[in-house]
């Protein structure tokens, strides 16, 4: 097992030293057969997709899961559009990012470069497979996909025509492979190859992600949870405040940018507290209310329970929602820093000053005045596509597209210049 | 024990939420009078300096460590110029890296901050404590330093009068915390704190940096070693190839940017091989030769051995040089890519066409064309001055600064926007 796996990674190091030198025209030329091929093939798709729900609901698989699990025609061409739309996309690869001469005559550039190998680690939704090959390609990378057993059929026939697609156009198809066996002990071989893999990038339940960036000595970017909170300032347009928690709650409750806790400052606690608790209730949020909100909530006919300390460090991922009356921006923003998990904070102000200070205190990969959390998406944020989002601090932070795939190097050029 | 560490680094994560958010002028006072206090208290600091070396010599310390380890008052005002020159440098926090706006009217601000609380795991020169603490501090870090046994009584002065800058200039003085004990148990609790701590950069030989690597939860930025590779192609012009190599090798062999390996292209090696080995040897450099290269040397006069082919991986630091023929600038690019250790690689030739192949395939931090890869340093660099340099790919390749000290944060304005 142990050679087998290395044997993969080291077929990945050689095939990136290749992808790093292509051409945009080369990369997109493979992309677009993938596009195609994924059409044509639709059919060979389908069926081993079958065989990974047959045996899912045998296993007993949730609906939720199966529904992730499964390909129809419609998903398989959304797959392929979004090849497509990876094509349109810059090349980020040779980009200069800095420029400066010496003293010396020495000229330096800082050039984007691909980062080499990226190790994607997911669980069940096969498309991350074709998403994920994607853009490690247009970045210049080589990627090794370790999917979930749940999904292992479909993920094999997708690698498949995917280095078909590679062959097709004349790129070694060891740039992208997968991992064939699904078991922990692989999985362990694999994060411990750091002379071969370069990054690691694991997508799915926290779960997968504490595993993996435990047993990892390659460096992982992650994000294990979205804890997001939203401040209503003593200052805080009050209608603002409510179309903003009730969007950030209840748009979509289970995605990482949703908002679990709300802040809110106490000289407005009277007014603004009762409004959007009957606006959240009658979008069946549960509240979970500290003791001084549940003061100016109670006599008005909502329902609610008592918060937990606990409750407030808790990403429900579902129509509940921590409330604190906090006595200042101070304590807000401790608030934020206590509880939250780094990912997206609003404030909601009209002062200036109080939102340039919540900005800058509050440590998070994304602050935000007066908007709702829900933005924090690399489709939302301009990359155009995202491999996933960062509550790391090295690297990367935040959302992450095509140019956070790819690393520097300086370019000197000389005459001659010796020290 | 844990609990002692866990403390120290919560307290450093809590005391970096402030140092996060001081102006400029404030770290900068607390820099000026770190160096004035440097310059007055240099006594007591060679008093406990001398501790260090006693019990360095009756430990069996070499010379070069012993003198690694001394200070006298003319290495005290060299720090304190240095913590001075760092005041010098421009303040990173707060540069604004990118900026856009969407089409929903949000406007999105890429802004530079601290990453929070770096590690710095050192050995024996205790210089380092003063050089990194000014450097986390003035990009808005708070630090843990936790340097070698040998200089621990001279560490421990040191930091005590760090705190003391901090305290008398109102920056609380858990900014930075030596740790105040060297045993490994002690490292390896701190290197598991990846809730506390964001950052470890470890400095010292490679076998210090390995156990940082191999331990840690927290991600590292690093270089094991530097296998630099100078290729001089066909097209090179050949004096300036041999001032080169010279000054590669020679200038100071024992650090990271000296070369190691010099590929030569076979249509010029008749000719240019017996100069550079005879001018090499009038350096006292000890050559090993592949089998080819040899054929051209023998018979001038010069003594060699065979290299090995563990010759080329090697990390000399000292006056040794492999050399190898190569029929092909891709042979170059393939030796460089296999035994380079991606720190420094030259290429030596006219032809621009050549320069930019081997530029853009080596895979390295800093790829030079007709320049000594001596210069790889955050001062040759313009950096100003410099925490490391680093051969990951992640966050920093290449000479780390003050810049390389910070993240990023997402600032998002919006009028209200719901999604």
């Amino acid at each position: 097992m142990e050679h087998a796996i290395r044997t993969l990674a080291e077929k990945a190091r050689a095939a990136a030293l290749g992808t790093a030198t292509l051409d945009t025209t080369a990369k997109d030329a493979a992309l677009l057969r993938l596009a195609m091929l994924l059409e044509e093939q639709s059919a060979i798709i389908l069926k081993e997709n079958t065989k990974d729900l047959e045996a899912g609901r045998e296993g007993g698989l949730t609906q939720a899961l199966l529904d992730r699990l499964r390909f129809d025609e419609d998903r398989i061409r959304a797959m392929a559009e979004g090849v497509r739309q990876v094509v349109a996309l810059p090349d980020p690869v040779g980009e200069v990012i800095e420029e400066s001469t010496r003293p010396n005559g020495l000229l330096l550039r800082k050039r984007r470069v691909p980062i080499g190998v990226i190790g994607i680690i997911y669980e069940s939704r096969p498309n991350v497979t074709v998403d994920c090959a994607a853009l490690c390609l247009k970045s210049g990378n080589a990627c090794i996909l370790r999917g979930g057993k749940e999904a292992f059929h479909t993920n094999t026939v997708l690698a498949g025509i995917i280095g078909q697609a590679l062959q097709e156009t004349g790129i070694a198809k060891e740039a992208v492979q997968l991992v064939p066996t699904t078991d922990r002990e692989a999985l362990n071989i694999l994060l411990k190859l750091d002379d071969c893999i370069h990054c690691i990038i694991p997508r799915g339940g926290e779960g997968l992600i504490r595993f993996v960036a435990e047993n990892s000595r390659i460096p992982v970017i992650k994000h294990y949870k979205g804890v997001c909170n939203i401040y209503v300032d003593k200052d805080a347009d009050l209608a603002i405040a409510e179309k903003i928690v009730e969007n950030a709650k209840c748009q979509r409750p289970g995605v990482c940018n949703a908002a679990e806790n709300l802040f809110v400052h106490e000289e407005i606690a009277a007014d603004f507290l009762p409004r959007i608790a009957s606006r959240l209730q009658a979008n069946n949020v549960e509240l979970r209310l500290d003791h001084a909100t549940a003061g100016y909530i109670n006599g008005n006919g909502l329902t609610f329970t008592h918060a937990s300390e606990a409750d407030f460090h808790e990403e429900y991922l579902d129509l509940i929602l921590s409330i604190k009356t906090v006595d200042s921006i101070d304590e807000a923003i401790d608030a934020v820093n206590q509880y939250g998990s780094g990912h997206s904070d609003a404030i909601i102000t009209t002062n200036e000053a109080a939102a340039e200070k919540f900005l800058s205190a509050v440590d998070t990969s994304t602050a935000y005045w007066n908007a709702s959390t829900r933005f924090t998406d690399g489709f939302e944020f301009g990359l155009g596509a995202e491999i996933g989002i960062s509550t790391d601090r090295l690297h990367a932070r935040g959302p992450m597209g095509l140019r956070e795939l790819c690393t520097y190097k300086f370019i000197v050029y000389g005459t001659g210049q010796i020290k």
